[in-house]
């Protein structure tokens, strides 16, 4: 049995090495994503965000915990945890928390944990934890809780790959979370206030208010109407007034499971509005297509690179150096080698 | 007289308008970038960057005003300020700051104002902005101060445009700046504290030098001996000491000035460190070398696009929404189809 069809039949070790395959960007890896593509799209993939200090990782734990044993009447999900900390690009780091998490949710055959080594630059990390979430996804995990550090472009542009967003903060780490998450909070589903059992509580959810606010003009109505934290159980069929979700606030303190069981109700709402208006769909087509055009360009430039004579390209970068030529002018001369190239060869 | 030659001729209207050709990319704005280029290179690029809340903007009015009126003994500088808000890459933010900065310094013939509207992807703004700074070096503006608002990834990359970083923090804005500006960190030549006039300054100071030393081991270093803050008159022939620069943290008031002559001292020792160390050319070759690959990499995509059938992305597009191909073979797909059609035509 080759590693893709052995990840299909659930064996771990194979599930754990093709991640690996994957990451590094094998050829490997590369066949072992071709045959698992097909068993992608069952998976709900929600992205986790937020600065250190928050107790995301305490947060995304505990999250995973109750889908193993969820309250009455539910069956328990098969969970994967992906962590990617992208805050510093310059040296990569690791991620710690992963050895305490081993610890805690261990010895579960229903909950997969893997942690992202950074890849310096952004599309890397952006496009290797995509792939990741798909092997996860076809190896049947049906909830992949993407966890991110809050780092402006980069925490966005992982969540971009969750069709769920879970923006957490917490009281005590400043005043201008406004200014900060201006970006991020324009794509948050569900704002969380973790440890909200210190002081402080009101302030933080407050701000998060004024910045959803600023985010969401018809959030903003609503607020103004007395009914933001409205949203809780969504009916099979939204009415009109359904059809655009707005991002709630939910206070949790992760060490003792206080309001996990509303997030993961929040979560599962999310699901649900977003399959029965279509948006599901959407976000699907949006998430291949820029995987597509990045994976594309990429080749392109890896194939036109091979496609230059020896030298060429040094040479084109000493006269820009030496502003011979512009970017521009440099650009078309490097076209026209590559192509001059071409035609000699035919 | 065409537009190129009006701008190095000093025509402030010629220059506004090549800016928003360069801006928008248009083809008369690439040909007056090549007219401009060989004119490039003189100035020295001032990134100053920080959350919003610090007063970064009073900082840079400070600095023009101070670059315009120097201490005794000093030539006046022709100043550029270039303003980009990469936080919002969702809505596309315009900034505020202009109106207000332009009646402080309007009238002055040696300063210029720019504001940059984001321009969506990353990749676009930073390349807008390195062209708008070259139009700009062109000019004859020997000091070019772009402003960006703290916001990770996008910040980082704007920043790796100039010769010397400002980071600017200020009391009262949270105490998670380590976490938050990890990376950030690694890339700053000099940080200020502003707003030094406020309680809590020293807080800001210490959670900045901590933040330092874990991110440079040398800094680290030379705080145990007591010593961090010490760089201040380089002298012409470095000594093995020197040949590293250790970031300094300089406290400032922008409201009324102070601090902004030391600030000026510690721009100008940056710069001739990098001049007689090489670190000049090697940034000059990184940041031409960056360039030169992304134009590279849009002209490949866009010449491959044109090249494709009608119809075969979409198609290609949907057998991967559908998933009866992977990513790597919708790519495959797309290259063979770009070829079989080149070679009809042949």
């Amino acid at each position: 049995m080759d590693l893709a069809q052995s990840v299909l039949a659930g064996d771990r070790l194979a599930l754990a090495r093709t991640l690996s395959l994957v990451e590094n960007g094998t050829a490997e890896g590369k066949s072992a994503l071709n045959t698992l593509f097909p068993h992608t799209g069952k998976a709900h993939l929600v992205g986790v965000t937020g600065a250190s200090g928050t107790g995301k990782s305490s947060l995304v734990n505990q999250l995973a915990r109750y889908y193993r044993q969820p309250s009455q009447g539910e069956q328990p999900r098969q969970v994967a945890i992906v962590a990617v900390d992208p805050t510093s690009p310059f040296t990569g780091g690791a991620i710690l928390g992963d050895r305490i998490r081993m610890r805690d949710l261990s010895g579960d055959p229903g909950v997969f944990i893997r942690s992202m080594a950074t890849r310096g630059s952004l599309g890397g990390i952006a496009s290797a934890t995509s792939a990741v979430v798909q092997v996860l996804d076809a190896a049947g995990y049906d909830l992949v809780l993407i966890e991110t550090v809050g780092a402006g472009q980069s925490e966005i542009d992982i969540a971009r790959l969750a069709h769920t967003t879970i923006v957490v903060e917490a009281p005590g780490l400043g005043d201008d979370i406004q200014a900060i998450k201006a970006g991020i909070m324009e794509i948050a589903d569900v704002l969380v206030v973790n440890k909200a059992d210190l002081p402080g509580v009101e302030n933080t959810e407050r701000a998060l208010r004024g910045s959803l606010s600023l985010s969401h003009p018809l959030a903003q109505r609503m607020l103004h109407h007395g009914k933001l934290v409205t949203l809780s159980a969504q009916p099979a069929a939204p009415s009109t007034e359904e059809l655009v979700w707005i991002p709630i606030i939910l206070r949790t303190v992760a060490l003792d499971g206080t309001g996990i069981p509303a997030l993961a109700e929040a979560i599962a709402n999310h699901r649900a509005y977003l399959q029965s208006t279509g948006s599901w769909q959407l976000r699907e087509r949006w998430r291949l297509q820029t995987e597509l055009d990045l994976l594309l360009q990429n080749t392109l430039v890896a194939s036109f690179r091979s496609s230059l004579p020896a030298g060429t390209y040094e040479r084109v970068l000493e006269d820009l150096l030496e502003r011979r030529v512009s970017p521009f002018e440099a650009v078309e001369r490097l076209v026209d080698g590559a192509g001059r190239a071409a035609e000699e060869v035919v």
